[in-house]
């Protein structure tokens, strides 16, 4: 199977533009079929304040309301996207920008309503594999924001994490897919209040005893969990680490199974 | 030669939403090939406003600054394209949304300063039709924001009427391309006063004697002239009007050789 590197940067790496412009020459330096997913980070929530939209929140978790899905397909569909696609252009990488409508890419259903009603938010049903495979075929390095779409035509508001994961998932079929995600951390930490202290490589038992340790706490959690989740489904192998973790031989987390 | 359609939609009739629905229904029922050219209308100019940034001018002449740009990426690239995608996408239309930096689709240079600097705004220097065609052959409709891209990577507003004319004018080489313009107008009219008198068909000639008469005035003149010079390049017809123009039969400017 050929390889495909399916990569996710996060919001913090986006605003910090040395970062980011060190981050994408070493994107455009990865070899063989790759595509780019990011995340918007705090301008979603800039745009939306001078807009004068509210930011709505129930119990402690954001909601996405009507002005909410509008901004974020301003900002992350448009603004973000299209400028990484420039950049990328620049620099020799045949990227296109996409969203979950594009190609029927990222198929998703509005989030169900139980506890908390989280508005225009997408849980992803179904990525359309098939038709990423055509363009990287065609030689295109796909460049997806986070947000999907539902079979209705509406566009969701969706975390980028399972955007990237997803794909991962779905493409590993026809591809040896390693997935990256990119955060302002150079890894899994052993020890929380020391940066250097990154673990090289997590596989499950390891995973089960850190948790029980209590190293890996809070929004690692469900990150590792859906990691583990990724590899058992295909995916072949998952980077955590900093805006360097694309380059050969540097420091950071990989996950196997 | 297989046929193309090229169908640019301005932005007045993007803003009355039960016509455009009705035109996305007709785009969609267009047989074989076909892209879609929007503009943003008065969208961009109202989002500016909310966000606080001036609109500038000079000898009448609108300029667009980076705040401008930022916006227009926001509304054109993002916030109508990514809807426009999803509409017709839930109507089995398999829509991908681009703007020119996307496939290095439609490359421009940053207008040159003369009297005038209009800032970021883009003249189109050559449209990426390998590209397109490949896309096309993947049976995918692309729907183009006016939206150009130097090949440093800068985002240029471009005119959305040139954009549509350059597409289809690097297709005709190997598609026959008809170009669709759909405005408010049921077309080209005798009698400004009068909707009903729209001219049905007009050739070069008759253009010609139109403009001594002073039929053909103001804004028309330079979309004619350029029609013709669309058509001299290589495209098959042009046609002028309202959003029912896609149907068969019904009444609209037809502009011939």
């Amino acid at each position: 199977m050929k390889p495909l590197k399916v990569v996710k940067i996060g919001g913090k790496l986006i605003e910090d533009s040395a970062k980011f412009d060190e981050f994408l020459e070493d994107f455009k330096n990865l070899e063989g079929h790759k595509i780019l997913v990011h995340g918007g980070g705090n301008m979603a929530t800039q745009i939306s304040e001078k807009l004068g939209y509210e930011t709505k929140m129930v119990d402690g978790r954001r909601i996405t309301d009507e002005d909410t899905v509008k901004v974020i397909t301003m900002v992350y569909g448009g603004l973000i996207n299209k400028n990484i696609v420039a950049k990328l252009q620049s620099m020799d990488t045949n990227a296109i920008g996409l969203c979950g409508a594009d190609g029927q890419s990222i198929l998703s259903v509005k989030r169900p309503v139980k506890k908390i009603d989280y508005g225009f938010v997408g849980d992803i049903e179904k990525v359309n594999s098939q038709f990423i495979g055509a363009l990287l075929n065609d030689g295109v390095v796909p460049v997806f924001s986070a947000i999907s779409c539902t079979k209705e035509g509406v566009l969701l508001n969706t975390n980028a994490d399972s955007i990237a994961s997803e794909i991962a998932r779905a493409m590993s079929k026809s591809y040896e897919t390693e997935l990256y995600y990119c955060f302002e951390k150079q890894g899994v930490l052993a020890d929380a209040s020391d940066d250097e202290s990154v673990i090289k490589e997590i596989d499950f038992l390891q995973y089960k005893t850190l948790v029980e340790k209590q190293v890996i706490t809070d929004g690692m959690l469900p990150k590792l969990q859906n990691c583990f989740e990724a590899l058992e489904q295909g995916v072949h192998k998952i980077h955590l680490g900093n805006h360097q973790s694309l380059k050969e031989n540097t420091t950071h987390t990989k996950i196997i199974q």
